[in-house]
């Protein structure tokens, strides 16, 4: 985009660049979430819904596939006939008490650490789609080059914080695809790293890779989480055996685990935004309560991902008013066990257009006012997460950055209310292009977007009248062109080379489920 | 959209439409904003710049270019220079302390009427647009056709609660400019309607039409008001012939003002968020005073619309951090003086694109967070109001509804819970396709958007590919069509056109300036 703006008439003489005092400094990386909390129920219903999800485990139970959990739970006092699972409220408070309220994810570099808690804010681009679009190359099935590309994408944008599993490379072996995965995420970025739970001998390849790469004795490993994973439910009220394995591996190891039901309401939940969000309650604290049996104090996050099936067709919908009281109510339970939760955001459209923006940007929207922790597939995410477009991770970014930028809040002291320094030096109609206070900030003073255009119709038509999605081309392949991966040690990057091979050669480690 | 939706595939044999107990209802008309308010200044801050806006009045004053204007601000009180108009703070505080808290503008049938007070939530579509554009004709100047095109379309959406000054309708001669706008008004819609106000002869036209049309005697039009007008100043401190004309008029007749700074940081205004709103209040609080030194009492509201201009290139820009901080800034000195108040979306793009969508989705959410009772350029605005796109306000009011069902709430009882009517009588890993409660509520669940489409990806392109833009298109085609004007009374018609005939015959009234 430099181009683009070279490119632009400056109207007014001015002073130079040069003369201006400071250069626009931003800080994406460590975010308060500054929206005021919104509640769509009162106290009471959402003391009724915990309530409620308590009685769903007790009575109701949940299936569990996995022999080793249902022996865990068994343990730890829950009644359990043949594959069912009967939890008690007293293992659930139990766990609610003693699941960390603040998490540290470590990055490669301490400026890469990420806190979730309460009132954190972090962003994820969207994640886990079976295929990758552009405008360019058109729709296909995600690949290694696709994954690759994502990485380097996702690691130029500083407001996202956390790694996702952006695309499924579908081209490289299963059995050897978490070594792939692993590998360029090491390689490619410092953030916070993803790693898929698919049976314990991926999870440990993927442990054993990280720790090896990243220096970390096990020790340490276990005090604070180096990866994290998503645990998504089999909803209603099912924890298959690759998800319930996950959450022992990760728990035992002292890795992150954000346990979330996907839940469409009218179709795998309840038709209500209130009994989708109960159902959905009650399986997360089925899932965290697996953790902390596993290990007390294992860093583990809460998490929702609740919208409506249009009920014409059974389709998924995202970003719609369901979806978004379905995260303030949520939040308010979030709120009311105290830990660090995930939402999402999303889009059903099938192209980068103006649906693809508002549904992203409702559900956007519904995750902050809900006081969300980390928001999933905040950018790029089409199909209800059956694509991920590359131009559309770069016009969503706009939107996120615009957001952190709201995270830093504004000033009002005398020189920014600028009575001296502003009004009074301007005469009625003139401008105050030249005042002393806009001297001293007009280098610093405003968001400059990578892909919004301010250009007038004139300008715009005469430079080929190229929409967004068009320009966000240029913006993704000039981060793949400048590819800002971080600095290399070469020994472990061979150490990770060479395990990756002797693995390989010993047959990887095929997917579990 | 009917024909999009009847040909989708019905993936279950869930019961005939005919079974559901309830058809959807929704009431979009009188809204109350649910999002909490949020600040971006302590009340201190916003004490300070009330203060500095006081004594800009004071000791800066404002230009008045009108010697009736001026006249009676000196008579308030006011000290005055040539045409400069120093404003005392007792007179902004008896001014602020008789203006109204709460308005009811009165549309043509009483379910028409507007509530404007602090808390409630009033949508405009977006308007002074010089030109028009849409997919099928393109870009151009705004003309009669748009603009009663407009109307329909504006009147179609409840959301929309008051009319705007769409397009101007520049094929139509200036003098008989205004007969055309409010015939159109009346005949094509029973919402509160909008006169412009470009002189006392236009406006004396204006609520003549109005009264004779409406049946509205002097002493009632002068208890409400039943129109209102959009009165920007000359930034920074100008108050020009025809806006002052406007204020006198308007409040002389009970009818509405909203004053409205139209602002841009670094170029009408200080470059600062703190700056600009402290700049934008004091003219405000100028207008809002002369409403009050006219008539006491008279409606009038408080209004801002600020944002910044591109530093790099002086143009425009919309949607941005600082606009969304400027509507939060203006919102706490709306609260500040309890004024209703009006703020502003919009966009700078230059087509309906993903630029323009998200940029218009920030901007509006900042006015929704700013607890904004009136949002302004809420739907269709492009290039910084050089144009309204039809396909906008089709893509826009999709954003505008799904807000208006969140101000609707959601329900957590016993049966929406759903223990016993869902999750109950669900097994494992089952679905909730027929559960009592969905069997309950299918027909009336969800949102039914009317151009987003949540067919999946084959569909979708076996059916062309066709992006929200396209089938924006197919939608306002459609509204037109149905053209779903309400009832006339012939008489008052022939009445109405007499007037014009007549009017027109004695040589109209020219704008003035």
């Amino acid at each position: 985009m430099a181009e683009t703006k070279a490119n632009r008439p400056r109207r007014r003489g001015r002073a130079d660049a040069k003369a201006a005092p400071f250069e626009r400094k931003t800080n994406y990386r460590n975010l308060k979430n500054p929206f005021p909390p919104m509640k769509v129920f009162s106290d009471d219903q959402i003391e009724n819904m915990h309530e409620t999800a308590l009685r769903t485990l007790e009575e109701l139970g949940m299936r569990v596939l996995l022999p080793e959990a249902i022996a865990i739970f068994k343990a730890g006092g829950a009644r359990v006939v043949g594959d069912m699972v009967y939890i008690g409220r007293e293992m659930v408070a139990a766990a609610l008490a003693s699941a960390p309220k603040s998490i540290v994810g470590r990055g490669g570099a301490s400026e890469r650490d990420v806190t979730l808690e309460l009132g954190s804010l972090v962003f994820q681009p969207g994640a886990g789609a079976p295929n990758a679009t552009d405008l360019v190359r058109g729709r296909r099935p995600g690949s290694a080059r696709d994954f690759i590309e994502y990485t380097k994408i996702a690691h130029h944008y500083d407001v996202f914080q956390m790694m996702s599993p952006s695309v499924e490379p579908q081209d490289v072996p299963t059995h050897l695809r978490h070594y792939f995965t692993m590998q360029t995420q090491l390689e490619l970025t410092d953030k916070f790293p993803f790693v898929f739970a698919r049976g314990t001998p991926q999870t440990m390849d993927g442990f054993r890779m990280l720790q090896d790469y990243r220096g970390v004795d096990d020790e340490t490993f276990l005090s604070d989480p180096y990866c994290y994973t998503i645990i998504n439910t089999n909803s209603p009220r099912t924890l298959d055996i690759p998800m319930a394995q996950g959450l022992i591996d990760f728990a035992r190891h002292g890795q992150l685990s954000i346990v979330t039901p996907f839940t469409l309401m009218g179709a795998m939940a309840p038709i209500t935004v209130a009994g989708a969000i109960t159902l959905s309650h009650s399986e997360a604290l089925a899932g965290i309560t697996l953790t902390q049996l596993v290990r007390s104090g294992a860093p583990v996050c809460y998490g929702t991902f609740t919208s409506n099936v249009d009920m014409k067709s059974g389709a998924p919908a995202f970003g719609t008013p369901s979806h978004f009281q379905a995260s303030l109510a949520a939040g308010q339970l979030a709120r009311f066990t105290g830990l660090p939760w995930r939402s999402a955001a999303g889009s059903a459209s099938n192209t980068n257009d103006v649906q693809a923006a508002n549904e992203n940007q409702m559900g956007l929207w519904g995750c902050l006012m809900a006081g969300a922790t980390v928001i999933i597939h905040s950018a790029g995410w089409l199909e209800g997460g059956l694509s991920v477009s590359y131009e559309k991770v770069i016009t969503d970014a706009e939107v996120l950055n615009m957001i952190a930028e709201l995270c830093a809040g504004a000033e009002a002291g005398p020189d920014e209310i600028g009575f001296e320094k502003a009004i009074s030096e301007v005469q009625p109609s003139g401008h105050f292009f030249a005042t002393t206070q806009t001297m001293e900030r007009y280098n610093t003073a405003f968001y400059e977007p990578h892909v919004h255009d301010y250009a007038n119709f004139g300008t715009w038509t005469e430079r080929g009248s190229e929409d967004a999605n068009t320009r966000a081309t240029k913006v993704w392949q000039g981060i793949l062109a400048a590819d800002s991966r971080p600095a290399v040690d070469e020994t472990r990057l061979g150490t990770l080379q060479d395990f990756i091979a002797k693995r390989t050669e010993e047959g990887g480690a095929p997917p579990e489920s």
